[in-house]
């Protein structure tokens, strides 16, 4: 884990982050994007999603609110993305919630390469075919362990498995990596799952490797929770402070903050 | 009236609220949601609404920015909704500005069962079948007077109607609460409007009656408003206080600051 | 220029700013519209567009994510405005990243009267033929100056020309003023370029020419972008005092502060 280094890379790099993303955290995740240090793109055109993913530094999905269209959207710039040799991230939002999401996610994942899954435990669980219970997009328990879970999903999906929760676990099957940063208002803001998956992106487009990347991330986006909940008074300035702390998030002193074992 | 514990039961049971909402104030009615203790999803695909309705604790339906996919599947969810006994909520954005709007909100009153139509005056008084004017989205004026249209439009559509403005008034055809509180900052964040409909679904989910559901929606967002104008230096900072005030409403003095009467 | 007078104006009519605009943004510049002063209305189905172009004071046209039906509204909307003398202005978000986002802004250019057309100095230089980089939506760098840049695009596409930067240029060909008004946070925020379109919709709905509207809305926005950056820690906050600055610009002391020139 070089958490410090590659943040510096990402703030000099300022690689592009395609997103095709859901429409109720479009702009938080632009603005996480774009606060850490990369350039977010949001373009979800079968026209163009090829063309834009071709030149991105990684391609993020989310399936938030799905529809037909944007089902053939994710699957041709993750084509795309693959071809180009630019690594993917997949957000299951939902996935376990309805048939829809199970099977699209299921679907990318048959169908294209993905580098990274991050997900909640039950959204997880449920493309490995593990126990879960899920209440619309929020993970209401699942059998196995974060640990365990990670592991399991890696191995099952071939991918790297980045399961968040109170602790969250980043697996490749052979080596899995918890991480402790974070703070509970992260839970009361809608869309920090898909903040933390578009910063697994823009770790993704630097990182040695896809579990680094997504160990990274969260130690990232845990660090700026830790900081943004200094002060806040609810949900409300904490997602204002959330900004902030990426933004200033320090790379000489990041490593030394990560609550990160494995 | 029983906000203060209706409120308790919410962030007891955690409903799940689901919304087919616009694209302007989708990221703002989810987080409003949470912030009061309720789980919010979004989902708007023909694929999944059906699905996703059924296991709601209520439905909330927003025209704000219509299009043939979202009326159709507005129009599968409610029905849905109503086959599983979940209310719904609808919020006929803009209903009288445009033709799509006005017919798109009567038709969803006629071919599902609606529990609460929240509106603005000017929109209420549309489909209600009275005089008033309009601009875009924005309520010019009425000819009754809040409390009268109230009243003719629950009788008029069979329905609770909750008309929000410097005083709200909500009725059943019988009985109409009138609310005082709020702040006029509330006049100045866009989707406002939309987030006390959400809210209104939240209070729908755990209330005994669908009036007393409307009225006490109001109630806490009303004091929610309050709240959140100590301190605030304009629009911005309002809305981000509106968060975390939902999030820190206490239930045990709700009902004593309820200015609600009738 | 008169900028002060203007924004009163704006406060005093409310002019009713319709916008088809991007996912992303929406929230973003449907709130800086009504902070400023103006009704903002978001409206992109082509069942209504034309309805609602027509009695609006100004339409707003923004490419950020495109899709089929989108741009078949845009053209709709646009001619329909031109029909009622609606003024329309169009920001060409991401032209010159793909073909479809550039062959759309030349199509409306083409097929419709637009006003202003607000870009960055790589959008413009795109749609004006001249040398330029852009990486996703953001400019990467073009050939000429953006005094240069703003007066060759607006010869050659026969409208306004205003060219956002660290100094904006607008231009109708004939004059050109530089606007050095703003904050560097205002780059770090996602959207702000589409809500000083939005905000030159404002302007447009009660100015004398185009070109000053043009002007005196880079003013207006370059002002709150100062007043936002006092006290600000980083993106979140600066992005939240930015609507209490719009809220709070003071007409009497609004041309005092403008640096503007030409």
């Amino acid at each position: 884990m070089r958490a410090g280094s590659d943040l510096a890379a990402i703030r000099e790099r300022k690689p592009l982050v395609h997103q095709i993303t859901n429409y109720v955290v479009m702009n938080e995740t632009a603005n996480a994007t774009l606060a850490l240090g990369a350039l977010p793109v949001m373009a979800h055109a079968i026209e163009e999603v090829e063309e834009m993913a071709s030149v991105a530094g990684a391609l993020v999905l989310n399936i938030g609110t799905l529809s037909e269209h944007w089902i053939e959207a994710m699957l041709l710039a993750a084509k795309s993305a693959n071809v180009a040799g630019v690594p993917v991230v997949l957000d299951p939002v939902g996935a376990g919630a309805t048939r829809l999401r199970t099977e699209t996610a299921k679907r990318i994942l048959d169908e294209a390469e993905i580098a990274v899954v991050r997900g909640n435990a039950a959204e997880v669980a449920t493309l490995a075919g593990r126990e879960a219970e899920i209440r619309g997009v929020e993970s209401i328990g699942a059998a196995d362990s974060g640990a365990e879970l990670a592991k399991a999903a890696a191995s099952a999906l071939g991918c790297v498995a980045s399961v968040t929760g109170p602790v969250d676990h980043v697996s490749d099957g052979a080596r899995t990596i918890a991480v402790a940063n974070g703070d509970a208002l992260l839970g009361t803001v809608s869309g920090t799952g898909c903040m933390s998956t578009a910063i697994t992106g823009c770790f993704l487009a630097v990182a040695s490797t896809p579990l680094e990347a997504g160990a990274e991330a969260l130690v990232a986006f845990g660090v700026a929770g830790e900081d943004a909940a200094v002060g806040a008074k609810g949900p409300g300035s904490f997602h204002v402070a959330l900004y902030d702390a990426l933004y200033n998030l320090d790379p000489a002193t990041l490593d030394l903050r990560a609550k990160a074992e494995g």
